[in-house]
C-alpha cells in the first residue's frame, strides 16, 4: 500500500499536541455511575466539573477501588481528589513527564485560564510520542 | 550536600533494568480483598497466581470498577483478565513501551520460563528512564 510521509516537529512538542479529548463528570454522579462511564468510556481519569464547567476534582477507577475498600457511601465528593495537579495547553510536554513522576500519577487534566477541561495528558499519551522518536 | 556521580548505560536498557517489584495475589482472594490491597500496596495491578505461582490472570483498579459498574459477584475469576500481556527480564525495553501502545495497557508482569513473576514494568516506570535522558 502507498503510505503518507509522517510529519515530525523538530520543536519541543506541547501539551496541546499530545493531549487526548476526555469525559468529565459532575459532582451529582454517585461511585457506582463514576464507575460505570470510566467501563463504558474507557477513560480511566474523569475530571469532575462543577454547575459552570470548572475543573474541582478528578476521579479514577483507584478512586473507586479506594469506596469499595473502605466500604464508604456511594457519594462521590468524599473520594474524589481535590487538589489536582494540571498543565495548560501552552506548556512544554516535558513539564507533563515531569509532574507524572514527581507527584506518582498518571494523567493530568488540561484546563484554560478559567479552568474549563480541554483535555488530557496521561503516561500513555507521552510514551506513545517517545516510541515515534519525538523526544519531549 | 555531596552527590554520587549517576551510573548510566549507553546500551539498550533491558526489561530487567527498568523492572519493580510487585505484589501477588491467589484466586482465593475476593473483589473486595484486591481493592483493599490494590489501595493498601499501592500496586494498580495485581498479578493473580495459581498454587504453584505460576501467572494465570491480572487484576487492576481498572476490574475493579468493571465489577462495581456491573454489579457482579465478589468473585476474582469473572472479572480478572486471563491472556495477560508478558515480557521476560532480557527482553530490550523498548518491547515494553511497543506492547503497553499497542495493547493500550498501563503494565506487564514480567516473568521466567515457568510463569514465575519476578516484577512489573509500567508505563510510568518507562516515562522515568526516559525523563532521566535514557532513550529505551
Ligand atoms: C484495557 S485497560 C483500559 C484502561 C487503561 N487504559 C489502563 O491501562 O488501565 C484495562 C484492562 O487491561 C487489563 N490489563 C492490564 N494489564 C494487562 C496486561 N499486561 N495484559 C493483559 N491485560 C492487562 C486489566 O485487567 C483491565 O481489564
Amino acid at each position: 500500500g502507498s503510505s503518507k510521509p509522517m510529519k515530525q516537529t523538530l520543536e519541543m512538542p506541547l501539551i496541546k499536541d499530545v493531549m487526548a479529548p476526555v469525559a468529565t463528570i459532575t459532582l451529582g454522579f454517585s461511585v457506582h455511575e463514576a464507575a460505570k462511564k470510566i467501563i463504558q468510556d474507557k477513560f480511566n481519569h474523569l475530571p469532575v466539573v462543577d454547575e459552570n464547567s470548572r475543573l474541582v476534582g478528578i476521579v479514577t477507577s483507584w478512586d473507586v477501588s479506594k469506596a469499595l475498600a473502605l466500604s464508604k457511601s456511594d457519594k462521590l465528593a468524599p473520594i474524589m481528589t481535590r487538589n489536582v495537579i494540571t498543565v495548560a495547553p501552552d506548556d512544554p510536554a516535558d513539564l507533563a513527564v515531569r509532574l507524572l513522576e514527581k507527584h506518582n500519577i498518571s494523567a493530568l487534566p488540561v484546563i484554560d485560564k478559567d479552568k474549563k477541561v480541554l483535555g488530557i495528558v496521561t503516561g500513555e499519551g507521552l510514551s506513545k510520542l517517545i516510541s515515534r522518536g519525538v523526544q519531549p
